[in-house]
């Protein structure tokens, strides 16, 4: 539970606030690289932190995140023509680079316009690509951007990765939260059979997972979810973030430990894979404080992400969602997520299609911006409580001009998230040690 | 015409409010019973007053109307599953009955969940059912509320009754101030014909009324209204109300009579049957300070009311208007109610088809929340002025503690509205004793 | 650039504000006389400088222009009936004749209804009809508002003239500077070829001009329109407001020169036109702070307007736009114009079709309300300054009890607006005299 103020501060990210001072300071994802999929392509209109940029690709490749706002006489550079290195005002065709520097002023003597260039720069975010992603950092134009956080998903082969995102209507903290929240799946992602619930599936998506004498093992754990709706948590502090450990109780006295990772500021690596599984991970990135973008990346660190696996996570499966050609999901707000009650009723605990579709309606529901000022917390809150402090710890820090936790870390993002069946009197830290080893190893170094 | 203070009493019901308080203190209907047909069947949404809920039907068939926020993280509880005599939360499963009282927190291990459970308790409105609706009292849990008013449609035996809703995009008061208006049956539902106004009808609904020689009885009171713009008006109060009384010329010394009763709150049993006809009634329920639900009670004392008739009425006969799914009139403000300017010179004198619709659109076109502070009353405004003193003292009444009229007097509620063509030269009382002889009586002693 | 201060001043247009003050001195255009078609036809709405009113036709075809709001209990009379000389409320009857008079107060016995008529008036706007437009001037009703303007395309005969209006999504002043603006014409305007710019077209609404050897006189003009992108500016003011003369680079030694004419407080006549050519002017009429009418006019002062001609402005050339039935354009904010990035590749600077089309997304663009407190102006925003200061005078002239430029100069109004090429020596005052002769004289001694 935070107060009212706190509660303030952890979920307004315009230009001024703590926790929006703190974002500033990290790389963040602003849009897939494909959004803009070849050089001099459209323009397109980003919203970050509740400030309003047009994204474009020159003609050398080069990605700029500007202000909108043509210091002429203010019109949308989107309506902008984006050609030879830069995009020229449909006004009167000032023309700006990817860095927003000025470069052509049409309606004036040259004399004149050369004494204008130097006022008529605008505004460009620091701009990287790195795993099929177009990041940005929000530092001045003088100031040194810090390395990139490293992740494992940008460091894989493109074969072996897969990204997308999808559009939520709610601030990103609840979202975020709803990620570090493995204790739901008892019940938001939880399957109904003849009146009982049963292991979490994609109601709909495919066939119902089978339980009973020859349940395979990845099956069981499924079952598991389900059945232990109260997972001990433990959390472990790192160089870069959280690891949030929760254990459930297994057919015998072994215990089924889930592992996510939440890295600073909006990043989260889901648990529910074992070694042999595809990973994944989500951005949760502010759009305004009543909106986000949720950035979906599943990699294989070993294997490529092949044909079918990757039309499955294009089709909206696990984390990634059904979205249209805005990026918005199918399922929404204002069509209730296609909720059906039938289907709560015989198939789904939610009614819901869709993993994603389940966490971004219960998110949704919460409010636009969730009141945390009124809760009952318990024991398998603690990842969130956590998590909380953490994000508020690091908009004090930004307020007073100290490095948030993470940014001069980028090596502690070399992390994994995952799942393992472990010896019930196994410590936190042997089960750490068995899944991760080295890579747990690497972070804490980081 | 009121004061700027007095216009704001008498519209706003939010929580705090004088009028809302006042509101508190009475059953008011909520919802349909048929809006929850059947056990563990859907959660619906229901805002009243400003405020919003979510009602359901449990195993046992009891109806709750609990507020929708889970107290553990705050996810609507409209997504909860509704199983085993409680509604479950979808996030992480905690259950709540139809009274409000938490009975299960799984993801608590099990002495902390009995600790937690006392104060996890949720609002919950005291509910009754009658007359095929569901009721609500906003008092708090430990106090007793009154008895439910004795209407008399939720008396008769089902067969004898049809009732319904429909959605009003204004306040409630101007809304309910049009159903005490008979006057303005001599404009607003006139019909045309070669350019000049005749008897009611609904326009295009059915054949229209003829006139002449042969005119049969009933059809000369609807030329009556046509032709006398001006009835003159008697106000009664009573125990629980207003009956307000409205005489009109007719075509020898004789008066026509119409009397509608007002019931506290937000009630009225609409005038335009004789004591052969179907009875018709309103509640003008708010849902917030610039919608209503118009509750619509169709009954008759002593026969079932047919197939026939029922059907009409579902079709938007009279007071039901023509609705979606969702009881949003087809006719509505952004649609300008399907008016027919062609309809306006031909046929009606709005070209707007339905006598609810066009109730509907007069009141909508005083605005969200019509100004009271600019107005020039004349007399047969007598009725809306007395309805606007007793739903002020009825305000005044809550704010100081004293039970606001009828709230204790449920008998009193058992009256009828009705028309009757009277001697000229009759005393308003003697009309009343005529045409609804004890019925009236055991009102006023309610 | 203008201050914080200065920018209200010269955007908001509701009563009581200086510029809309300003405004409700002057004569302005109210609708087209072809939206209220025939006398008794149907009332419509109508929004000027942030007040409602509704329009109607009487019997004798005079037009009133009244408050919507009935004096009895606030019904809207756009519901009322257009019957014998007047609006009758459809509620209980008052009925209003078009100069706001109450006439009828059926509700109530006629002793009192004679007692309260004559409190019973509305607000209605001074009218007039000239040039197929109906004019309001907003003083009140004792005052004797001014003589209207002596628009030329409102002196030449029905069939030399065609007139109408489309819905722009911004403040007035920003859509009126672009009117004022010929600069943009080099980028905004320009059709692409081969990846250059090259004259202005109307991209995919006829063939594209030819350039070269056989070039046609007035496609020379086009291109050079595309070439000189910087002209040079010189204002010259008169009794109801301001010439703007813009030169351009030709071919040769001699200069292209479009004058355009500002006339107070929201008219411009555009240039475009050589002396053989149809004249185009425009009215920029707030609806509210963040909505206008864009009134459009074509005459011809020689000959008529033919049907081919008339079809093509009907249909949305030059400055018309393709409009639907409420002369709303098709191409518009929420579907960012219908632009093609494919078309603005190549075909045209900004890939959206017609010329009206492309101001409108641009001034759009600039925001609701443009912010004039940052901006970078050069020397062809010399139109765009004189425009801010004349305005604003005319707000302070408004406010401190003076009659504001041009007011009581109707002959000042019949002034032409248009195109020359001429000898790269002549002063101004010659091209002037050249183009204009005594139309110009005319409009200075007005």
């Amino acid at each position: 539970m935070l107060t009212l103020e706190q509660n303030e501060t952890l979920t307004k990210t315009g230009p001024g606030t703590p926790m929006g001072t703190a974002f500033r300071r990290y790389w963040l994802p602003a849009l897939l690289s494909r959004e803009l999929p070849a050089p001099d392509c459209d323009p397109v209109r980003v919203k970050l932190l509740g400030e309003e940029f047009v994204a474009f690709r020159d003609t050398d490749g080069r990605v700029g995140i500007v202000e909108p706002r043509c210091p002429h006489r203010g019109a949308n550079l989107f309506f902008g023509r984006n050609e030879r290195c830069g995009l020229r005002c449909a006004y009167h065709g000032w023309k700006f680079t990817t860095e927003g520097k000025c470069v052509d002023i049409p309606n004036a003597a040259p004399d004149v316009a050369a004494r204008l260039m130097p006022q008529a720069g605008i505004r460009a975010l620091h701009v990287a690509e790195a795993g099929d992603i177009v990041w940005a950092w929000f530092g001045e134009a003088d100031e040194t951007p810090p390395p990139l956080p490293e992740f494992e998903f940008m460091a894989v082969p493109p074969e072996q990765r897969f990204v997308g995102k999808k559009f939520q209507q709610c601030n990103w903290a609840q979202a975020c939260e709803g990620g570090l929240d493995t204790a739901h799946f008892s019940y938001l992602h939880a399957g109904m059979r003849n009146g009982e619930k049963v292991g979490l599936h994609e109601a709909g998506r495919g066939p119902r997972p089978s339980v009973g004498d020859n349940e395979p093992p990845n099956l069981a754990r499924l079952r598991w979810l389900a059945e232990d709706g109260a997972p001990r948590f433990t959390v472990l502090k790192h160089a870069a973030g959280l690891l949030l450990c929760a254990a459930r109780s297994t057919d015998d006295d072994r215990l089924y430990w889930r592992m996510t990772q939440f890295l600073m500021p909006n990043h989260s690596l889901a648990p529910g894979n074992f070694p042999e599984d595809t990973a994944l991970a989500n951005t949760w990135m502010p759009v305004d404080d009543t909106s986000c973008w949720i950035f979906c990346y599943a990699w294989h660190p070993d294997r490529p992400i092949g044909e079918k696996e990757r039309a499955r996570l294009a089709a909206g499966a696990g984390i990634f969602a059904e979205v249209d050609e805005d990026y918005v999901p199918l399922s929404r707000r204002e069509n209730d997520y296609r909720m059906s009650r039938t289907d709560q009723r015989e198939v789904s605990f939610t009614g819901i299609r869709g993993i994603s579709e389940q966490d971004q309606a219960i998110a949704d529901s919460q409010g636009l911006i969730a009141d945390r000022t009124r809760e009952l917390l318990c024991q398998t809150d603690l990842g969130v409580v956590r998590f909380r402090e953490t994000a508020l710890a690091a908009a004090q820090d930004a307020m007073e001009g100290r490095t948030p936790l993470g940014v001069d870390h980028p090596g502690a993002y070399r992390v994994r998230s995952g799942d393992l069946v472990a010896r019930g009197d196994a410590t936190v830290e042997e089960v750490v040690q068995e899944r991760f080893g080295e890579h747990w190893g690497m972070a804490a170094g980081g």
